[in-house]
């Protein structure tokens, strides 16, 4: 199989032997993998995969057919189209992972844009379901909105319900944003202004959280970080805390079990795949480039300013 | 009746007129009644009582005898002994609270000390279980454990089968605090090395979170702030938390609605009661002072010092 493989900081692709699944594994030819901020990290040394993982290649989702079954395998037959997060090593034609973890490609979705859906939507879905604990009529913050979770974050909380607030700091962004959902788009500024708010998905960190968030917010509000490229030292007021009975919670989804994974993604298959097969979720594709260009890809997700996914087509 | 009265920040017993009590309430003989920081904090006029409370009677606790019953009221007798977290009002020779939010005294319980119970237990019931999730099994800390809510909170950690450990600057009470349920007592400076724990009750605030205990958590801790006379500005690591998939949060229990403070008071019966009826629980008291002593009760709690709580006989 060819890899998108990470040597002293360098990307390059390199022939390796493809893997066999083990038992409860899958092999899947990958049509598509997206990039996200992860990869950027540990293409620099910041962000080692977990164990049990991949070392060397990159990539934290995938879409693509299955090729091979492992023993014990149950649900899936070859050539199935199917979707799912690992723990790296996903940027490569190959790749193995747990049956129990992956979901369905809806028909009506392209195989490669499949490939941008996974990591985004599980992220989101899990911060905004499983630790916001958001209840339909509430008001959801999104803060760093315009990338992959944003995006996802934003759908999410309009497919169950929520009133959405957008926030960016680019707000020519506006127009799209409340296509995918936003009731509204503000500058991090007017995040304050805007509240207050019930569940917080906060993709910037420390800057956002002490610039208006954590004082725009409703009693019992749960605020989840699950982004600090915005500072990760974050003064909080605690008497503030207990007064509006606040949760702050924070998390990554990168490092953990198979069977939390299994879990989650058994509940995005009940709450999102019939809103993705509907149309109702979309994943913004911002570019894609073929496994060859991976450089170009990676040098474009880090340059910001970006609004939809980038995706290594294979 | 006869009622404690701030009167510019000045304490007196005065005589007022005996309420009646109101639909679904009961109107209660004080027998005790304990002193809390917050009645300390409400005489210097820094912790209003919340709407619909007495705003010049201090108190947050009692037990007594039923001696009116308001209407539609199911379940109690004229006679019975109760008691019971209210919004204020609680030190005086009666009360009227609704009698969804009363407790059973245990007849083996002294009706005086049992007016030291419900708010040091409720509070510290509330933040184990309903805010921290304790499992049988886990490392429960309590940080400012000698006070009535961290005697309260070693006791029902022990009950639900945690491993406390218990945090106090003055460790001449280590004796105290293993008999009452402590697995181990350290000094603020120890916090770290006793750890990692799973759940914590923060009494001390800011200090004491900065100062070692975020640094000492398990995956999936849940440190729940309820006390912050240690400071109420905290910096966290957002992405410590994130790692470790910490949630903080915090509350307090005076302003909470009627329908939550009998949620709690129901499941406080069913997993407190029996263990203070047969004596597992206990409220330890430092001392009782008369309704005409009250300014000598407030003078020691405000000393500090103090192991167990401090009790207004009426």
């Amino acid at each position: 199989m060819r890899a998108v493989t990470i040597t002293d900081e360098i990307l390059s692709v390199q022939d390796r032997a493809t893997p066999l699944p083990e038992s409860g594994c899958v092999l899947v030819a990958v049509a598509g993998a997206g990039l996200n901020g992860a990869d950027i990290m540990q293409r620099r040394g910041l962000y080692p995969a977990p164990p049990g993982w991949p070392v060397d290649v990159p990539g934290l989702e995938f879409a693509g057919t299955i090729e091979a079954l492992g023993p014990d395998v149950e649900g899936f037959r070859v050539g199935d189209r199917v979707m799912g997060i690992v723990g790296g090593g996903a940027q490569a034609s190959h790749v193995t992972t747990d049956a129990t973890t992956l979901l369905r490609v809806p028909d009506s979705l392209d195989l490669v844009v499949a490939g941008g859906f996974p990591e985004a939507f599980t992220t989101a879905f899990d911060a905004i379901v499983n630790q916001g604990f958001l209840l339909p009529g509430e008001r959801l913050l999104v803060t760093g909105a315009a990338g992959g979770v944003g995006t996802a974050a934003i759908q999410i909380g309009r497919l169950l319900g929520a009133d959405v607030t957008a926030s960016v700091r680019d707000l020519s962004r506006r127009d799209e944003l409340v296509a995918l959902g936003a009731n509204r788009v503000v500058n991090p500024d007017d995040v304050k202004d805007a509240g207050p708010y019930d569940v917080v998905v906060e993709l910037v960190g420390a800057a956002s959280l002490t610039n208006g968030v954590l004082a725009a917010l409703n009693e019992f509000a749960r605020v989840v970080v699950i982004g600090v490229g915005g500072g990760t030292k974050a003064e909080v007021n605690l008497l503030g805390m207990m007064a509006g009975r606040i949760t702050l919670t924070g998390s990554t989804l990168r490092a953990r079990s198979r069977e939390e994974k299994a879990g989650i993604a058994a509940a995005m298959k009940q709450v999102l795949l019939p809103a993705l097969a509907e149309g109702t979720l979309s994943v913004p594709v911002l570019a894609r480039y073929s496994l060859d260009t991976v450089n170009e890809a990676y040098e474009r997700f880090s340059a910001g300013s970006k609004l939809g996914k980038i995706i290594l087509e294979v």
